[in-house]
């Protein structure tokens, strides 16, 4: 990983490691107990498969996704039967759907993520982790968590990560912690993905879909050069088709949010 | 009140009263421990006193608001200040400002309000019961919570119900409904107007300023035939002068939500 911002990364990483008192080398990595290899980069040989238009490597990055205040109960149905038939990764859904995509989905091999805090991160660290908990009991087995974008820019660190921290223990599943690029300067991206990889998150993920832009290219290369190969990298707001979301698996990310999964594929 | 939907509105509070077993005669008011005169409208001499340019009774109908996601802790505390110094009803903040924005307001007379299952309202219920109760115990007189619009629109009019109810309880306070009138129907925002009242809110609420729209006098003037005079109504989400919030008062509001306190004022 020759990132040019590699010795701000490694700045960063040092300062946020003592502030903690945790050391950075010493981190594990991630262990998912869910089904497949969730948290490596898409192989070389995979990407050419993609690349070649492998549908199925590309179904398997895909959380299908509808967050908007107005979703129906009849379009999350929609949404699971969709991931199902189309084999999709998982399906991604606000807490009060958890149960409804639990059931719908049944024994097939897709799972629920919900999002926690969602979409502007400011809500209070212990009802985040309540929220994390109700929705992995609910059935969640990968929670989308917005990190606190005001604390963070003003550089409270230990809040930041203890928030975190929090929901990741009270969750007891995948944590992916979304960091909301839009609003951030390079070095805020570099801290927050340092301080989810601390907390024991298993993915960092570039933006909730409701800010002012979502994913690119640059920013998901700059946050695999902060994780490493250990923890999964998400895109998430404004991927729609096939050339965006290859474009962006190539860049380093191995998991891709859109509501444009059947288009992505078709 | 002769509002030209009055037929309309006594048919789904009936259908509603129904469904739910409730009496829509014999629901109680809201019962505000709160200070000064809350819940009932202007008094046809207040309004005259605002449309002169009564700052006082102005100042008194304001939330001072700051939601967004990058808001950042010196923000909050000057927003705080600002509303001691001019006298507003309340500030308006995410839960995990409640704690800084109780401290910085001390003795004052300005009420703490904090948003929950914002903004998009579709938390499970006992995450968004739990932080109503978490901001109440951080120092939260006030919770605007945010109705589930998707369950709502299926017509699934017990949980909705249950949902206010849940976070009614859990608060202890008054609690306001954001019913994001931008997505709704006349027929959606009557029932939504009528499930609060049913539930024990203390005020209906139009907006959440991150929909696709806010405040109209058309909905304020709709929503206050709904509720009666023993409710609140605050419009929110887009006043952002003068004129806009005498328009708001005079159609019916008592409370106005709004990040332009200031400007109003001036």
């Amino acid at each position: 990983m020759s990132h040019p911002l590699n010795e701000t990364i490694a700045s960063i990483t040092n300062e946020l490691g003592e502030l903690l008192n945790v050391d950075p080398t010493a981190i594990p990595a991630y262990k998912s107990e869910l089904p497949g290899e969730l948290f490596p980069k898409l192989t070389d040989q995979q990407l050419v498969d993609a690349e070649a238009g492998d549908k199925t490597v590309l179904a398997l990055t895909i959380d299908h996704t509808i967050l908007k205040t107005e979703a129906l109960p009849a379009q999350v149905t929609n949404l699971c039967e969709e991931a199902k038939t189309n084999r999709f990764f998982a399906v991604c859904v606000n807490g009060s759907y958890v149960p409804l995509a639990k059931e719908t989905i049944g024994d097939a091999q897709v799972q629920v993520a919900a999002v926690i805090g969602f979409p502007l991160g400011q809500m209070a660290t212990q009802a985040k982790a309540f929220e994390a908990k109700q929705c992995a009991a609910d059935g969640a087995s990968e929670i989308d968590m917005v990190i606190n974008v005001g604390l963070l820019k003003a550089k409270q660190y230990k809040a930041v990560y203890n928030d975190i921290s929090a929901v990741v223990t009270a969750a007891g599943v995948a944590v992916k912690v979304i960091i909301e690029t839009a609003l951030l300067t390079d070095e805020e991206k570099i801290a927050a993905c340092v301080l989810s990889r601390f907390a024991g998150a298993a993915f960092v993920k570039t933006s909730t879909g409701f800010s002012s832009a979502g994913a690119t290219v640059e920013d998901i290369a700059l946050m695999r050069s902060v994780v490493g190969d250990n923890l999964g990298v998400k895109a998430s707001g404004g991927v729609r088709n096939f050339d965006e979301t290859l474009a962006m698996l190539k860049a380093g990310a191995n998991r891709i949010g859109t509501s444009s999964g059947i288009a992505i594929l078709g």
